[in-house]
């Protein structure tokens, strides 16, 4: 179902790698829902990826952008606005990765050289993609930025490791910039926090199977998908939400908000 | 601007007293949306109010009931569903008042027959309305019921009185009725906290104008208004957004996560 | 252990009932740190309970008072101030009670007349007791006020019922008049939102050991137990915390921020 | 006033400059409660400070450490247990520095060397040191491990720059690392969030000093001072505080929980 929600408007989405991707659902919808954009990911990520074929679905071109690299994200924000045609609207940041988690590492033995790269890779490159659309005045007045987020940022969940500092420090970089993005250039900036999702990249993560399964019986409505969130990110870039800003906002069929639920009371008495 | 978000979708909208309120706006803006409903509000603020100008410009029928009254709301949600021929996608619960406040009375000093009033009008007519919408089990599956409120809730505004204390009892009900509707009929329940909004209700409050100001001067994208605030219960009974709930939504321009703001201090220091 | 950090201190205590319950526990540590306090409780509560004893062991008096009744408040409050020989420095309210609870009353099918009772005496004799005590100006300057609450306030405990809506309520409560309590008397108000605790009270809610050892297996401390609430709320009394207001403090092993522990994944996956 | 509420407990001071930091004062009221430590501060810092004195006059022993660097901080904790004859009960990290801030870089401006090393010195050196604590188990049970932070990790406060992201990024270490280190070792891990305070590094924040009015006038109690600190630090340290753990603790006369006070309102409308 396509409601033209997003028609006439212009973005550019971070971090499709393929199917799986919350960000490769939220192309597809918001090219449904009429909106254009221009797509891109880090060099490596793009070798490993199908970018490709969602490009050529969504009529998109990608420009491929080291978000942690200054000089390649001025080159795609300069790129995006030349390809389409005027100033942005909005932005999907879809980016997360910890070298820890990758290498089994424990949080409690931490190598800091990872430490740093993820939380470069993970959370600094949200600051550094607002700074580069900021100075270039990229971005049209009412228009949206959207990060990814996930509740690790608030509580403990223990396999999460660094990536949970991580998403503490991008959610407080979407409030700090997001004042200033908001004041002098009145565009808002908000983060999802999805419930866990099995894209390819949480699938890395120790136990997630059972994980998923938890949160779910967690949640009155069950966990969102990666189709609920790329409805819910349309939401959020149209002009629904206008005065919606520098808020971190759950999409988890509830399970923020839980103590505990039945099913998950019943499970672990069975026990 | 119509994209029939809500097309096919039936609903019931309390609390339209005139075009000042946020409900009224968002009967328009359901209307627009494709959105069909029945109008309600309790008998005396009918003859108060101008219900009837928006029952004939968004076609829709109203049936009077005192939400505090069992019988009256059982009436109304099956009488909704008889005029609208089958169960309800969406409710908007938009009531309350302080007698304290209205009296002038200080917290510190509250008549307590006034705090009960209050209290059942503001917060217990919440889950007297869910209570009968899940008892007629009158909602299809994915509905969406939204209530509003105020950050008072949350933080201290020392003029707000009681109806803070009220707002944080109703979203509590949120949160709790929330559960049992999602884990046993898939509706989803939210409230949606909004900014200081200069309605005819809204201005009995002392130093209204003030704080308006204030606020406005606060939030990064100024004070959302009532447009905004029917925008975003739109995007909250719309399919966008199917997986959120018990969630307190903030639609404030960004108030809720402001320490300070640069307007304030300016006008702070000024002084 | 103790350090005489209440010495010279005189406060009142309510809702001591038996010696599982956490005032009664306060009531002994206050005692032991040189803290002088009368006991109060509701006339039937005190036939039931074993009171006296306790006023035997900590030297103390009791005045019976319905703490939803403002003339027993006013002469529970002007009494004590006579028998301890001048205004107070320290209350504790640890009163709560769902007459749906107990009788077995589901959430979705509230009886209003029981919903009303329960947020009278669970949260409003928490207002009524405040506003004697500031109307009285019975507290000195730096005198702190403690509610105690529980989580259910913030999250979804499905079977504690009316009760959640009841602590938010009460702690909403503490907010707001701790405001006033605050700028004009140099009081401080605050909540402590414990861990579930096997007092007599908590027992009758359904389920509740299965839930006592979920909440334990959570907190990577383990449940606070009653003794350790005592010792917080002493903390609380104490002039250790002279600026600390306003605030809802979890005393519970490190439940509140907990997403999931590795003990409660265990048990969920062994299922 | 002393109650011995530390006695016979040792630990590590990080961060005491001169007698304006409440690291300083801390360092006093633990002494005076009975608590022995070990000082430590980077070499720089020391040279700049008058530590010397603080030592003297609380009979401990300095030890240098750069908390960037992980051999120092094996070394400190180490020979801090060789002096103090034993494993650790408390440990205070307060430690904080932006580069960006100290030269006068807007935030929307960051040089992101200098991000990464406020990053590496604010935030990361406190998993540095928790993480040697862990490995080489020098904790006793039941110790506590305080960290003081600052409330721009929730909301925005313009002028704070990246210190609010460290903050963020601060907090959350507390809670993952907090998690391992309650459930292995029973020790527990809070953070304190202050009223702003006039020390000598926070003097160097542009328009502090309006600002600590506006905070002052926000706050029901007024500002909590570094006094006020030292004394809600000694709280946590001591045995009242047990089962208290991964929490974001407010000493800030009541600032977190308001939306405006009258004194505010009364200077922005006087305007």
């Amino acid at each position: 179902m396509s409601y033209n929600l997003l028609k006439g408007k212009r973005g550019i989405i971070f971090g499709a790698l393929d199917e799986n991707s919350i960000a490769w659902k939220t192309a597809e919808r918001v090219h449904e829902e009429g909106g254009e954009f221009v797509l891109t990911n880090a060099p490596i990520a793009m070798r490993m990826g199908q970018i490709k074929q969602l490009a050529e679905k969504t009529g998109s071109e990608i420009i491929p952008a080291d978000a942690t690299n200054l000089e390649e994200l001025e080159n795609l924000v300069a790129k995006a606005q030349e390809i389409l045609g005027g100033k942005l609207d909005f932005v999907l940041h879809s980016i997360g990765m910890s070298v820890n988690v990758r290498k089994g590492k424990h949080y409690t033995d931490s190598n800091y050289d990872w430490t740093h790269k993820g939380w470069d890779v993970s959370a600094v490159s949200f600051h550094k993609t607002m700074s580069v659309l900021y100075k270039q005045d990229a971005m049209n007045e009412w228009g949206s930025i959207v990060a990814l987020t996930y509740m690790a940022a608030q509580r403990v969940f223990p396999d999460y490791n660094d990536m949970a500092d991580n998403k503490a420090y991008l959610e407080s970089i979407a409030r700090s910039f997001g004042y200033f993005f908001g004041r002098d250039k009145k565009v808002r900036v908000n983060t999802i926090s999805q419930s866990p999702t099995p894209t390819t990249a949480g699938q890395g993560v120790k136990g997630f199977d059972g994980f998923i399964s938890y949160a779910d019986k967690m949640s009155p409505l069950g966990n969102a998908t990666a189709e609920d969130c790329a409805a819910y990110t349309v939401s959020l870039f149209s002009d629904l939400t206008k005065r919606v800003t520098l808020q971190n906002l759950y999409n988890d069929g509830g399970f923020s908000n839980m103590g505990v639920s039945d099913a998950v009371m019943d499970a672990f008495t069975k026990e």
